[in-house]
């Protein structure tokens, strides 16, 4: 039987009503005929209330035990929206993600998925049940609780949906889709009604909010296709699949990153000196988003290694930044306060037009060019936090509204 | 190295600066040489608010479901205790029921540990760290997590110093100890220092609320010592262990439990209609208190099946009697407002003495006698449930601190 997976964000069950119209929508779905899979996030703020719990009894919690507790709220919810779905009459079995399959390494609060083990939920499913996964979760080969990261239920669903070999994954949240930048910035922001993988990928990592990154490339991996729709709204939506000959070329989105810092390190060896601060990110498992250069002119004085990294990625960066210091001294320098700003669209560096205009419309406007980095579907400018808004509108208004 | 396990009930985890104590108190013990395993409860009323969520959505909510939900209580518990324990430079992990290889039956919310598997916590304990364990649940041969029942975080801790071969078992609660009856109703309750194995196990299956019966049959099988104290207290305790020659004969404790209901059904077959109405609630996981009378007088009608059930031991009595209802027609009779006040001590039925005087004192107070029911161990009345109070003071009165 053709099986569709539905996710349902924390706002779409921040209370027990809430939880009782998510449970009508599943209702709705199964009595259509589909086997459903369900995978929900904690309801409302109860991450945020257990973050400040571990906050408040530890600087530095080990991030094996963050996972034990966080891992807590996704439970609860599964368990009380099975009751809800038992209550209607609908047969449904909330799982854990161990139970589930979902087999993650042991990089602890930032955990990957490495594999899908579905066999349970197939066989719940089978016996005609309504199957609901604990979303953001996973087991480490270690049998140890891990959590998958920001934005990690998503990852689960389209993770979960490409073992199931569902038909479809939906994403319900508060937002009926994706936009061409984030309306809480930009008046004019346009909703997408269709998106290729590569484009949300290069979105989601370069800061939008509506789907993990992860998660699109599991979609794009078995070809899974994506809806992210308004769990209470009116039926628009976004659909990311694969690339259609009709999508749009050029910049498609604006999106922005805050909290961003460069770090530059004087070196004699640049290779040996990058390896030697990446060992330091790694073991706090930060991840570098943008090696800018690495001048490695080896056994010159005077090269340079700088890279950057997102503080909102970063769990303790007070911490990180003292490691660093004291490794490298003097010849440490970090440049905080910056955000990123990305263009995103098929194709974009096709020529070297969009990215020298765009240039060249910052700087009339006085805004500093902290550093640019690109790929074919994006291009990144760094500038200073506090000209994120201005960057966002005038970029949005001359490749996109204008 | 020799290893004790300490178990902290909810009140003495009920928020961070209570948890920051207990920490404290596991340090100390720790600093003395032991290895230490920790079982704790959930936060203060954690598990109250998870079931009138369960409640709010569901009249009868899968118990299955509420294992998933109300488990994680006790995982938050257990996270925040390890992460104030590292906090303070102690090395510490958090293991779930699972994880510590505590196996039940599938008989969810009210499952019987089968089996304690300890490896991971010997494991663990092996590379000096203190580990924690989340109490009240394990899980099942089907891979599903179960509850243990009321008071499920004692027979945790004692099955699990019992598997460990623990010097002893220490539980920590607001009370300190075992008192000859409830001091929130008779004034001149006595505090016990010392019971025997069977002696604590009558007055906990009786009502008496500090340490659960289960767990108490796995201290008395492995004679592990258990000594139970009061968190935030001054010491005194109540140590159960092996029947010493100087411990008390007669009666050493009155404990009493309300909303008790007698069951009378009348039949023509008594053995077949008694395995009937045991069907009916072995289905829905009710123990059967006491079989007062089957007279099995065959073939004859006018013969009758009696037994007792204790309401505060029942999930969703009235579903239960209506169940009963259904089945039985008039035949059936529920005498429901009743409460068993029990005299706990060794030898009480070596004559009749205690018995017969008990009786007659209840008589000449006016107080009606429902039923009577005795072990070596045991005499239990059962009067109306607003005669519990007078019935208490009196027998207490007569029989310890008169």
């Amino acid at each position: 039987m053709a099986c569709i997976v539905m996710k349902f964000g924390g706002s779409s069950v921040a209370d027990l009503e809430k939880l009782r119209h998510v449970a009508g929508m599943i209702a709705a779905v199964k009595s259509r005929g589909f086997d459903v899979a369900v995978v929900v996030s904690a309801m409302g703020k109860t991450t945020d209330k257990l973050v400040s719990m571990a906050r408040e009894i530890s600087d530095n919690p080990p991030r094996r035990e963050m996972d034990m507790l966080l891992s807590t709220g996704e439970r609860i919810t599964m368990a009380l929206l099975s009751m809800a779905l038992n209550a209607k009459g609908l047969a449904a079995v909330s799982l854990t993600g161990s139970q589930a399959g979902i087999i993650t390494n042991d990089r602890h609060t930032d955990a990957q998925v490495i594999e899908v083990r579905p066999f349970r939920v197939q066989d719940e499913l089978a016996r005609g049940k309504v199957v609901i996964v604990g979303g953001f979760q996973g087991v480490s080969y270690k049998r140890d609780i891990t959590t998958l990261g920001r934005g990690g239920s998503d990852t689960t669903a389209v993770a979960l949906a490409a073992a199931l070999d569902a038909e479809r994954c939906e994403i319900y949240s508060d937002v009926d889709g994706v936009y061409s930048t984030d309306p809480a910035l930009v008046d004019e922001a346009r909703h997408l009604p269709e998106l290729s993988y590569p484009v949300m990928q290069e979105m989601s990592t370069s800061g939008a909010k509506v789907l993990n990154a992860h998660a699109v490339q599991f979609a794009k991996q078995k070809q899974i296709a994506v809806y992210a729709r308004s769990t209470f709204g009116t039926g628009r939506q976004t659909v990311i699949r694969r690339f259609s000959p009709g999508a749009l070329l050029g910049v498609v989105a604006v999106v922005s990153q805050r909290r961003v810092a460069l770090v530059r390190i004087e070196a004699r060896d640049a290779l040996a000196t990058f390896k030697q601060a990446a060992a330091v990110l790694e073991k706090e498992q930060v991840p570098i988003k943008e090696v800018n250069a690495i001048e490695a002119r080896q056994g010159r004085s005077g090269s340079k290694v700088s890279f950057v990294v997102a503080g909102s990625d970063v769990y303790g960066w007070e911490k990180i930044r003292s490691g660093l210091e004291e490794r490298f001294g003097d010849a440490i320098a970090f440049e905080e306060g910056l955000a990123a700003v990305s263009l995103i669209g098929e194709g974009l560096m096709r020529n070297n037009t969009t990215l020298l205009r765009t240039l060249a419309l910052l700087e009339r406007n006085g805004i500093r060019i902290a550093g640019v980095a690109t790929t074919s579907f994006r291009i990144s400018i760094l500038v200073a936090e506090e000209r994120l808004e201005d960057t966002v509108k005038l970029c949005h208004r001359r490749w996109i509204s204008g």
